[in-house]
């Protein structure tokens, strides 16, 4: 920032509260002829301010995109694919939770995992069928599905493998946990849609299968399917991306994003669960006495820093803003708290509104950085008054062979020089 | 959808009110062997339903995508481009309002306008300018914005000529009011920034300058300054697109679209509006009496039904939602009334929570079409009570010469072989 005439003004230390006293940031390269503060405030009714390029001819003809894409300048905000990543039997790619702002996320950037590949599925031949312990069995075309009165809930998902391991492997916020995203999503109520066929007494589960080449296959229990599940038709205003479940997925607000069984053509109503290879070989936690956590539905409460945070540099002492997300499967996100002491100290951060159940929640709090180093994390606690764990509290519960389910603290580590690293690697 | 013994169910008439008796869609040919009620009852635990080509071979690989798109299916839900456009003069791109759902609409189908096509901006050569009737002139390159406190904030924009002229022209909701979207937007208070400069007492207007080729100017009341005005960087969690003002534009939540600056470069504090282009010969109404309105900062309740809606087609009677968005420049939505038989009668459609100031609100209704040819339409009450007014009483009080800053209710005709189009047309 251009300001040559600190030295002359009283009030600066007291107002000037966000950015660095006396930084002179290129301004001389853009402002041009703008040299002194006498010449802006005196002269500037007169002087032209430095004309850019970009002003001098006519940008990009309207229609050049008829449907946007980020500026070039943005080319390296993209999904974050984990190296020799085995595609077709677990592919996943990162939403890149550092480089984002506000709740939403883009659909461009909307976190995937799956298990055969994204596939192609034409609408018009795609059916769901409802069966089992119904009393009439149907199947839907999409048609009949946006016939439906509709829905729309802003809700996270998340990957219950965020990250897998107990170990804090990554650099970045999306390294660690950016099987994160969070959508307004609109569909019917899978309640309304069972009512229509008519649930017999013995129903207590649903199987629910994709049409995708894994046909990935999980048991839901039938008080979650009669709760706030949907079926999710669009995403962010626009139908879903074929890597979201296009055309129709289930939605199960706070439970771990295998379940939400993406281009969805089967709804088995059953008294068990089919204990499929998704929730016994996979998707359970190997606990300390060789049992399995099985059927984990909910994700716990969670937090992650996001800026600043691993892979970010501070380039100066002074005012940083933390700004983080905070999310639960259980409901609203209560409180967040941030400590800049490693831990010693934790001041409450401002969540922004309107907090939402079963969404991403931004929170934020302003920081003076003295340039020393410092750890910083922030803890998640949720309605229910459930409080996010540290990695060490987790551990001492389900041992070191857990592999889902992890929503310990992370913490990052400010360096003097202003850079910013994982501090658990 | 398949169900062929509707006949033996006592239930069905109570129990399936949402989808047509005894429709049978395309089950035959998808369900396979499920030819019975019975088939699938009994026989489906053993039976394979039907497996789609999709399911046979391994779909697209993760990362052929970094950056997704919507899928081929979707190839016509794109930016609506009135024909013989005069590109750099007056360009406009609007939302396809009738195909989405929900309130946010995604970045690559927000609604465009400019004067000057789209400039391709370095964020690291712009800067922000802001002089004048302020204590300390200030320049501020991307990341001294950056080091701001930020906000989110969920908001519409919308351009004032929405549609231009008093008569309803257009076939579909997105030709009618299609430059209309609604982001969630983060960035930094505006008063935050002017806080860090100081305003002189005599600080009445901000001349907010564009770094386009059009270099569009337009004059601020200080008092929406130091209320919710935001600079901001970065919508629905990305940093904006090109289209809309990256890196950098002014947002004025509820003021008529032309005002929020993009790729600002310039806020120069004044005592009086500077008169420039697009706030004298443009974005001005001329009255029956021969003056001008002018300075009509705030869009005004509106509302339009999305579906059904022009272009789109009932296809049997029974069941169908209405559905569309309503705003108000001024605040929250309070109410939404429909009326499906001419305005003869309204009912209260239900509003989508949260309810959110200055934001699209979707509501919805349920209707049972009779097949009768009918003419259905919504009008916005906001929390200010201003009631949305036909298009009869806008023009009793605006004449015939106004151009921008239409409101009108905009009904939809229903033909008995259930077309929908403009009724006012």
């Amino acid at each position: 920032m251009t300001r040559p005439s600190d030295a002359k003004d009283p009030l600066q230390t007291s107002r000037r509260r966000f950015l660095r006293d006396g930084a002179v940031i290129g301004g001389a390269v853009v402002a041009g002829g703008l040299a002194t503060n006498e010449a802006i405030g005196a002269e500037a009714e007169n002087l032209p301010p430095n004309v850019p390029e970009w002003m001098k001819t006519p940008g990009d003809a309207m229609g050049s995109q008829l449907y946007g894409t980020p500026s070039p300048f943005e080319k390296n905000v993209v999904k974050n694919i984990p190296k020799n990543l085995k595609q077709y039997l677990s592919a996943s790619g990162r939403t890149p939770l550092q480089d984002l702002d506000g709740i939403i996320t883009p659909n461009g950037l909307f976190y995937e995992r799956h298990h055969g590949g994204v596939p192609t599925i034409d609408p018009a031949q795609h059916r769901l069928m409802l069966h089992g312990l119904v009393e009439r069995p149907m199947i839907f075309t999409m048609e009949d599905l946006r016939r439906f009165p509709s829905e729309s809930r802003i809700h996270f998902l998340e990957c219950s493998g965020n990250p897998t391991y107990m170990k804090p492997f990554g650099k970045t916020a999306s390294d660690l946990v950016g099987l994160l995203s969070c959508a307004e999503w609109t569909g019917v109520s899978l309640k309304l849609v069972l009512e229509e066929a008519g649930l017999k007494p013995e129903a207590k589960w649903i199987v629910a299968e994709g049409a995708d080449a894994a046909a990935l296959t999980r048991s839901i229990p039938i008080e979650k399917c009669l709760d706030d599940a949907m079926l999710v038709y669009s995403q962010n205003g626009e139908r879903l991306r074929p890597q979201q479940g296009y055309p129709v997925r289930l939605l199960l607000p706070g439970f771990e994003g295998n379940m939400n069984v993406k281009w969805l053509r089967r709804l088995h109503v059953t008294a068990e669960p089919v204990y499929s290879r998704e929730e016994t070989s996979k998707y359970t936690d190997l606990m300390p006495d060789g049992t399995a956590r099985e059927f984990t539905f909910y994700m716990e409460a969670k937090s992650i820093i996001t800026r600043p945070s691993g892979g970010q540099r501070l380039t100066e002492k002074g005012f940083h803003e933390i700004s983080g997300v905070a999310w639960s499967g259980h409901g609203k996100i209560k409180r967040v708290d941030v400590s800049v002491d490693d831990g010693k100290t934790w001041q409450e951060a401002k969540l922004q509104e309107p907090v939402l159940t079963r969404a991403l929640t931004r929170f934020r709090l302003p920081w003076h950085w003295d340039g020393q180093p410092a750890v910083i994390q922030s803890r998640a606690i949720d309605e229910t008054g459930y409080v996010q764990p540290t990695l060490a509290e987790l551990l001492s519960v389900r041992g070191e062979n857990s592999f889902y389910h992890n929503n310990a603290i992370w913490p990052w580590r400010i360096a003097s020089d202003g850079e910013v690293t994982n501090a658990a690697a």
